[in-house]
């Protein structure tokens, strides 16, 4: 008889219930016997684009050097990422993925016998991250599914050391104002590391959302997390960042493994960063789905969660496992979000018109039958 | 006044030293005003082949995928390990680069009041995994410059709960026959975990070493790790893979982030696990300039440890430091490894033929002057 161990993991370890990631299309194909290229996906939260022609440039570029490590420093990302931040390179930490950059977070500065504090409906991330090195995650209840940042910040206690906090919110897509922040972060303790994950702002850049930067100078516990895989549309890469004090990243730092981010994403992310065009266009079409699915659901009689995100929150007031697993036969990929206390609900991710469209047809369809 | 947000950090995050990895072309370019075609680096154990045409191939074809996130599960390239390596795929982790492999054996089953036993000269990821969860890294003299495994056993107390070992070990090269493995995994505590990082393993194949997957079925207190980087030649893309018994594999991929490996490294392995030619060539060439490098030492009244590896550590018999830093001016990069508390060794890895030769003759160049 062999050793138990399951048993032998740390505490936090045992008690860890993996990420549900998005239902990948041949998957779904494999599963239901479909034909892959009829399969729309919108489950992720991807750009719909397609790869950045600079993107791929840069990765074609980077080929012939694919038996070299990476850049362990990430000195040119970095450079041009502080450049464009108005930060020092010192202040930036390379992620593989902004999965990383909260994983590394929860490394540094949580253990057991600490908390940290996050709300509701907020990305299933910060409740793993913190569960896996063993400190407690503490939830704050959400207001109309959104952030409720007073209450949050009276669950601070003595024990809590981070603070995760997303702008917009991801499943919900909710969002806050700069006001509020800046209330939040000029009463947040100073030895309260606040994380301001903002892995959808380019979705939402010229709205009524604060840009984190603007505050990085005035808040030495603040970290702006941010990605390249939604909006810079890099997420087979994994490439996202980190920016904070130049304390809080040489800490980071240390703690990530030397050759985190693979040399294809530092070179396309540096192509991306460039891309203006890709990035405005972007965010067009998500703009122009955002309202072709609203219209969509305002027609089926649905109401939904207003995002300022790549994905909107769709209610259908009852069990939505059913709704999600006919969709699923008619070929369409949704996120169910019930892991999220949301069980009414499926996160729909904004696509190309025509996937939109294949969306609501399939949606109308499967209410029709139902 | 801010917070000291290095204090915040967990004892052991504070302690860390970060890996110094093999200093890149464009760094030792950008500091000494050199020509980057020009320089020569044998300092972090890549394949001197350049990219196999297959695994280009492979990338080209996922490139259209940009966007997707990768497949978080790898179903294929588990499925094709496993059956490459005659296990299941529930017995795989997939990892960022085998370091993530160790760091995920680390975060899960090591912790502050535990320890880690590992060789004197062994891998620096071992101690940095270990210190980075807080845990003490027990030290075993080295004998010959290689593992004593019988007083590795012996260093295991009631709070070692991992034995890091290495065959081929890096830096040093040096290895341990079959026999001498099943003696140790014999008499180690069932509820040790063992972890036998074959990193180089191609290298050996069909020598005296052993080959850890015939050692899984009986020990389900054992846990290969192996990587793309080395012999397959994927260094930029970071992919490796621990086999061990399927529950081990289970606490790991809990830890694991949800989508640590990347899309392209996922294609490129599958393909480069199919390309029995260029592993070939790889170990072909590496037989060949080792014969090389081992000529040339000895010409130049040298000595060195004899390695199992890509890469063999040269003994200069006094501090290797200022010889390292005239080599760098003629534009050839070695590895120091004083921090392994070498000093008087470099590390060279095995290049083509003309990069073996440069770096003999800017070897007779610097140690003539000297």
């Amino acid at each position: 008889m062999s050793c138990d161990f399951l048993a032998l993991a740390q505490p936090g370890v045992q008690k860890l219930s993996p990420y549900v990631p998005g239902k990948p299309v041949d998957e779904l194909a494999r599963e239901l016997d479909l034909d892959p290229a009829g399969i729309v996906k919108l489950a992720s939260n991807e750009n719909p684009l397609g790869p950045s022609p600079k993107a791929l440039d840069a990765i074609r570029a980077e080929l012939a050097e694919l038996t070299r490590y990476p850049d362990g420093n990430g000195f040119e990302l970095k450079r041009r990422l502080a450049e464009r931040c108005g930060v020092t390179p010192a202040q930036v930490t390379l992620g593989n993925g902004s999965n990383d950059i909260l994983d590394l977070v929860a490394r540094a500065y949580l253990a057991p016998g600490l908390n940290a504090v996050f709300s509701e409906y907020a990305f299933a991330v910060y409740p793993i991250a913190t569960q896996a090195v063993g400190a407690v995650g503490k939830v704050v209840p959400a207001r109309d599914y959104g952030h409720d940042l007073p209450a949050m910040l009276a669950a601070i206690d003595a024990d809590t050391r981070v603070v995760f906090i997303a702008n917009p919110n991801n499943p919900t897509g909710t969002w806050f104002g700069p006001a509020a922040l800046e209330d939040f972060l000029a009463q947040v303790p100073e030895n309260v590391l606040v994380v301001l994950d903002e892995a959808y702002i380019e979705y939402a850049e010229g709205d009524e959302l604060p840009d984190g930067l603007d505050y990085l100078a005035r808040y030495p516990n603040l970290l702006v997390s941010r990605t390249f895989s939604k909006a810079y549309g890099l997420a087979s890469l994994r490439v996202g960042y980190g920016l904070s004090s130049a304390q809080v990243a040489d800490v980071l730092n240390r703690v990530r493994q030397p050759f985190n981010v693979n040399s294809l994403a530092l070179a396309a992310a540096c192509a991306a960063l460039d891309d203006a065009d890709y990035l405005a266009e972007s965010r067009r079409v998500n703009d122009a789905g955002m309202a072709q699915l609203e219209a969509g659901f305002r027609a089926l009689g649905l109401s939904w969660i207003p995002s300022k995100g790549n994905f909107i929150a769709v209610d259908f007031g009852r069990d939505a496992a059913p709704i999600n697993a006919a969709l699923l036969r008619e070929g369409v990929i949704l996120r169910p979000v019930g892991g999220y206390g949301m069980p009414t609900f499926l996160r729909v991710s904004i696509g190309l018109p025509a996937e939109n469209a294949r969306c609501l047809e399939a949606l109308a369809k499967v209410l029709d039958r139902a």
